[in-house]
């Protein structure tokens, strides 16, 4: 049994193996969100609406063409929930696990166990830590679901609907869906502080990524001896919070005399941190977008547009991709070739990918707003806001997604897939794996910008 | 006399020599434009409105806060011809003049004139090719000057009205500078076919890069024996022929059921033709900008982004970088690494540069665009356009330059600056030259996308 299991996945490419997931998993969702119970009887049912709403929530990004709270049935929500399940938290899983299996770079309790034999044990050993973490995250979940619910009693009359949209709110924050059951995100708690840090931490808990997870995860665990964080766990983790406080300082100078100008320092600093965070890639917001300045939404593009972290829950080009085009750039303008940080150089291979990942998705992005510029009948803004938010798979919208062409609809599914599998992945997908080279020609310069 | 020049060379950078004469040029044409010789009675004179008329001429872009017609006397505008020679032709020949004293990237008969001694014949060689060069593009602008002039005989009334046109003509679409005395464009000759042959073939001449000249003449002088064309003239020849007949095609597409729905087949061919020829530098137009759809409007920003060939009259990112970003990346996803094109291997150092360039033009490109709809009063579209038209030093506008704030006129001006000298010039002004590494710290690799 467990050597099927293990040939199956030495045989197909990880990337295959993400993929074939993926579209596994749409077909499921598809199918459970069109059935009877899930659906409230009076919606009329579209094959477009279903399978947006499942390459939607299974790459967790919270676009709908249709209002959740007034289409589906409790059962339906159910459904959501556990598809936010496999395709959030699955993918990222899976993504964490090829991570594991081929880059070798955790810590010292996981690689005696993962490593002691090269076939046997190291298989085991990763299944065994992913079971860990899997359970820490549900956990998460759980426990988020429980301080929620409990809390929500104070807006709810029942216990049953104050738990059940407790769960469903820890379940979207964490998976970084930003579904939300109250038809209109978390603006009904812009008020209270307490649900919205909590949404937060729930956010930044799912996006931060799960190879970060499980290194502080082996940091508590062991924290007398000298624990080495990966150089990918601390760029990630550094690139992540620095564009939640850039973000909200930003969206704090643009709407300072706009949006804000009526609120008080408390309210302005929550409207700016919690709207910065959630760009990162849930989606889930405490204002109407509508009410931004055009400089606020394209921020909020861009942020969108970078995503969250490598194998997280998260979408976009990523944060450490993001990362070192900005290490490279700027050591590049001071004459530097090597890229040193955290005590660590910058493989010239992971530099290079960064720049292709980052040009392959401005031209995606790019390409995406002038076809849908042509298509769709709605603002310039609006599509350039509604691309990145596929692209990010955040899920924030000016409101056009139901709106659009089926042309448009399609579109913005091809941008959601590629943003959840990633423009690494993508790639291998269409081309397949590096190979050698059998001649050679001379090299010769080229004159250069 | 020649040995103080060489050591003055020799001793500043190329890059500062560039900057240097591009800043000198600004000042000059600062105060040649503000003279009461060169300016109408009746405008009033503002400091800058001079100073972005004389960047925007020095950068060869076109873009105006006043219309030259109604603002400069005939002196006035002979300034301005004189200012564009210097400024266009004169950053092309200097970043040609590195060019050939560095890459030694040239024909054999150059080689052999210029390096027969590492110091004194080389620098005169150079020099001297240069003259000839110089005298190959004046005469080109002459011919255009005469050719246009004595057509334009059907549409003016005096001999001298006829050939002042022609001349400004000539030199305007010559050095891609695209500035007009008609008030309107070329939209007065939008029905003469010949006038827009002339004019594209000038303007073709003038964007495709020094070096192609220099090449392609010295290919005409030697056409018996065996001549071989540099790689960096061979990108960018074919990297500027396709992207001019994919942008007539995607305009064609854009505008089928558009603008172009009333008209004919040459009609359309010519409206296509020439609008994309013209997005690589010129900025001439033969039709009004606001009557395009925003589709097409975004594909001209990104065909002005690219701009036109290095060490060209030109701006934007250079073809060869953009045909660098797409070449490495088709073939990443291919699963190679290695780039080869006309026989040729694109060397790493340069990959990386094109896609430092092309990441920094993007960062540059976006952030202007995000500080201009904060406090610009204008659609976005008009400042995703203005900006791309700056950069690409390409002077298109949808007539929002006089309506800009200060803020706004000093960052166009910037974005024209940077556009002109090119982002590796603009970079090493900042930075230097490339350093040694004294230590180095351990590799690690880092997960991307
Ligand atoms: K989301
Ligand atoms: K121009």
């Amino acid at each position: 049994m467990w050597d099927t299991v293990k040939n199956f996945f030495y045989n197909l490419s990880p990337t295959r193996i993400i993929v074939g997931y993926y579209l596994l998993t749409v077909t499921f969702a598809t199918i459970l969100l069109s059935l009877p119970i899930a659906r409230q009887q009076d919606v009329p049912w579209s094959f477009i609406d279903s399978l947006f709403t499942a390459v939607s929530a299974v790459s967790v990004t919270g676009l709908t063409t249709v209002s959740i709270a007034d289409t589906f049935t409790p059962t339906g929500i159910i459904f959501l929930i556990i598809i936010l399940q496999i395709g959030g938290i699955g993918i990222m899983a899976l993504g964490t696990f090829f991570w594991l299996l081929f880059r070798k770079k955790i810590g010292l309790k996981e690689r005696q166990l993962i490593m002691t034999d090269q076939n046997q044990i190291k298989f085991a050993g990763v299944v065994n830590l992913m079971k860990h973490i899997l359970i820490i995250f549900f956990l998460i979940e759980v426990i988020g679901a429980f301080i929620l619910g409990l809390y929500y009693l104070r807006y709810f009359s029942s216990w049953h609907d104050a738990l059940f949209h407790g769960l469903f709110s820890s379940v979207s924050a964490t998976t970084n869906a930003g579904f939300d059951i109250t038809g209109s995100s978390v603006k009904p708690y812009a008020g209270d502080y307490f649900v919205q840090f909590i949404h937060m931490l729930l956010i930044i808990l799912g996006a931060i990524g799960f190879p970060v997870l499980i290194e502080v995860k082996n940091y508590l665990q062991k924290r007398r001896t000298v624990y080495h964080f990966s150089l990918t766990a601390k760029i990630t983790t550094v690139t992540y919070f620095l564009l939640a406080i850039f973000g909200a300082m930003v969206f704090f100078i643009f709407e300072f005399s706009k949006f804000l100008s009526e609120k008080n320092w408390h309210e302005s600093l929550f409207y700016s941190l919690f709207q910065s965070v959630s760009t990162r890639s849930a989606g889930l917001v405490t204002l109407d977008l509508q009410e931004l300045s055009t400089a606020t939404l394209l921020l909020f593009a861009i942020l969108m547009f970078i995503g969250a972290s490598p194998s997280s829950v998260g979408g976009g080009i990523r944060t450490t991709t993001f990362a070192l085009n900005i290490l490279f750039f700027f050591q590049f303008a001071k004459g530097n070739r090597i890229i040193k940080v955290f005590k660590r150089e910058i493989h010239e291979e992971d530099l290079l990918k960064s720049f292709v990942v980052t040009a392959f998705a401005v031209l995606l992005v790019v390409t995406s707003v002038i076809l849908l510029s042509f298509t769709e009948d709605v603002s310039l803004i609006a599509i350039i806001f509604e691309v990145c938010s596929a692209f990010g798979t955040c899920g924030m919208s000016l409101g056009i997604t139901d709106d659009l062409t089926i042309f448009g609809k399609i579109l913005i599914m091809i941008l959601m897939f590629i943003g959840r599998v990633g423009i690494v992945s993508f790639m291998f997908m269409l081309g397949g794996k590096e190979k050698k080279e059998n001649f050679h020609y001379p090299k010769e310069r080229v004159t250069i910008g």
